[in-house]
């Protein structure tokens, strides 16, 4: 007997249809994808992606799949990873606050390696990537926080789910292979947080988006499952998070409208240490000092924060990315928060080693995930004070679609001014579009 | 800072030669090589494997790479995965009683798609395999049983790491990138027990073979992980289980003798219906009666048995495999237990249908998971007692290199007879072998 909230996915997932989605979700749709396509762009030159391809390219099928921002072509599955290592590496795409998974890397990795072999239609295409991130963000709730706080890297573990289902819909499965699909992804769910600040992080997505893939082409020739890969006694809530609420999958199933808690990340790292960067960057407009006045840097942040970035000796771009001493550091001594301040170079700084010493967070419960309290002492005695509620790209104070475009514009090196505008259209308009073949093929140097 | 178990593991893997093995241990590691060969030619003809090969053939690459008993070629990762499904799928390998993980599918699968493409010799094929298995079993017992009873299937979570050192050790990695193989071995553990019964439960130990081929692959090429995949706070142990002891996993590392704690399964469904087989087995040849003279068949069995296998209302053969109502009635009734008493046909058969439904197990934590205390009633009111303390196959009566040699002749349809006794002849000299390649040749139909 089948479990009825994986069967109640299943049905949900075979049965929508793209006149399902109203205009919010539409939009909100595109602005996910063309952040996503933004980051693939921006992380396609990344090393971890030249090392994937060195080290995997010779085992890769038929040559026919496009890897976005690549001049390589590979097999579908190999791209599905690629395009989860680039559009994750720099920790520059969305996160869903509720759950901290990012939840579009793993699901379009694999849609847009699915699409550039397949002929799918632009309105499929949002479908699809809607059920998968609704997918992934129910899951994630069902089971948060018990499956993250075990250590689960979720964005990995439960985007394998969005992936499966997604590229399911669009191979046509019937409900019992869609539910054969999600155990296959279910069996497949992985990816550890000990990997923050390498490059096996961004192997999370990339990993869970090609196992999604996978397990929807074993689905569909007939492959079976167990019964009830979320909820059986030995299921994935039972056996990753052993606390979780499985109604929260179900609950008003294609009636809410989950694109809603998704949020844009402003700059180029963990979530958590984007209020410190807002307020040190606050500070540095409202008053007159320079760097070298910082004599001490006192933060309290909430326990997440510490609990995922508490490294102050680091060497290397991607540690950068989850210490929360970098984060102060880079904001005070450069006055901005690009790809470049988080390089290898940029963390091995002088100015910001020194900066970094002068750090000292502070665990304090009573301070929201979202939010920080800062106090600057500088060298001529004067104390000065922040207090953030939420920083720039919070839910509740979201990019705009022109600051959307600018993120995609400043990061992306390894295609052309032009071909941008060019790709930032088309993404606006995918919805029109007959195939998004070309919209993949407009990516590629 | 590495974490000081996965880098002690690494550099054991790295340090050790083929020299260092004993006699005993070339003796052990080529029965479990000759059992393993044996049940990946007698799975390679079941659906699953014709699935896979469906679903996923056209995504290969560079078709050089053999597959045990199968015509097709495909590339090495994905050579991995069919010959991990093909050898686990009849439930026939080998099990570790410490921990119940099959640990040589995952870890031969892999090395025998490497050799396949790669240069190997016997001996380097023989020590990697120890390797292998030494990692896998440690890994196994230093977090038995809690990884296990959260309803991981370790075979998959934890075959993985085997795969990774293995093919590692013949790839030639150093120290830091062992430990980056180990830790992509880690971030990719998965496969849970809600797969019992289903062809997913075999796609555990091939995703492993791949997923730590795929490992070592990075690693070599300089991909990055974290630095305590099995010791630190978000590390595997910690996320996986939440209790371990990871001294097992470096306690007389190169100095136990490991392969000792394998065993072989003389019937090809779950290890913990062993006894129950083994008994009934015994009871008719002790006493005369027919099957249709049984009017109840009372059990009383560990209680993990009946959390692995109480399931009496079954269609399918791989349900049969976990079904200690099957176990009962195949042996009662057919009085064998081959590979023929676990196909789909048998388990609906009227008959044995009819024998299930007598069938009442009782769990009892005074009875060892290793025996079973038995009850016939028979329609003339004799009532046959067996109280069985470990069956045929266990650790403490073992099959004789005889006993794995019929065994393997018995299961093998995709080749004839004289061509499996030279596969059976390449195994028992492999350790001469310059080439481990021609074995893998010689499997092919």
């Amino acid at each position: 007997m089948s479990g009825r909230y994986s069967e109640a996915l299943a049905a949900h997932i075979v049965a929508s249809q793209p006149g399902d989605l109203n205009d919010a979700d539409r939009h909100e749709a595109k602005r996910a994808l063309i952040n996503i396509v933004g980051c693939a762009l921006g992380g396609a030159d990344h090393p971890a992606v030249d090392i994937a391809i060195r080290a995997l390219g010779s085992f890769a099928g038929a040559a026919d799949c496009a890897v976005i921002g690549r001049k390589e072509r590979v097999d579908p599955l190999l791209a599905s990873l690629l395009n989860g290592i680039s559009s994750h590496v720099h920790d520059f795409d969305d996160t869903t606050p509720s759950n901290y998974i990012h939840p579009t890397s793993p699901v379009a990795s694999a849609l847009f390696a699915y699409a550039s072999v397949n002929a799918v239609s632009g309105v499929d295409f949002l479908n699809a990537y809607v059920l998968g991130y609704e997918t992934v963000t129910r899951i994630g709730n069902a089971t948060y926080p018990a499956h993250y706080q075990r250590g689960w890297h979720s964005t990995g573990s439960i985007g394998v789910f969005g992936a499966a289902v997604a590229v399911g819909k669009l191979m046509g499965l019937d409900k019992a292979r869609m539910l054969t699909a999600i155990g296959l992804a279910a069996t497949q769910g992985a990816g550890i947080r000990d990997n923050f600040g390498a490059m096996a992080k961004s192997f999370h997505p990339g990993r869970s988006a090609q196992s999604g893939y996978m397990a929807a082409l074993l689905a569909a020739e007939g492959f079976t499952a167990g019964p009830r890969p979320l909820e059986g006694p030995r299921g994935f809530a039972e056996v990753t998070a052993g606390e979780y609420d499985l109604d929260i999958v179900t609950a008003d199933l294609g009636r809410d409208h989950l694109l809603g808690l998704n949020t844009y990340k402003p700059f180029p790292c963990g979530i958590v240490v984007h209020p410190t960067i807002d307020a040190c960057l606050q500070l540095r407009a409202e008053h007159d000092f320079a760097p070298e006045d910082v004599v001490a840097v006192q933060l309290r942040v909430a326990p997440l924060v510490l609990d995922l970035c508490n490294q102050r000796e680091i060497t290397r771009g991607l540690e950068g990315k989850f210490s929360i001493y970098h984060a102060a550091a880079l904001a005070l001594v450069r006055n901005r928060a690009s790809l470049a301040e988080f390089s290898d170079a940029a963390v091995t700084d002088p100015a910001l080693a020194a900066m970094r010493s002068r750090v000292t967070p502070v665990a304090d419960g009573s301070v929201s995930e979202d939010g920080v309290e800062i106090e600057l002492v500088l060298s001529d005695g004067r104390r000065l004070h922040k207090s953030l509620e939420f920083s720039v790209g919070n839910i509740r104070k979201p990019l705009s679609d022109q600051q959307l475009e600018s993120k995609f514009r400043d990061q992306v090196r390894v295609i052309g001014e032009q071909q941008v505008t060019g790709v930032i259209e088309r993404l606006w308009a995918i919805d029109t579009l007959e195939n998004v073949q070309g919209l993949v093929e407009a990516t590629l140097p």
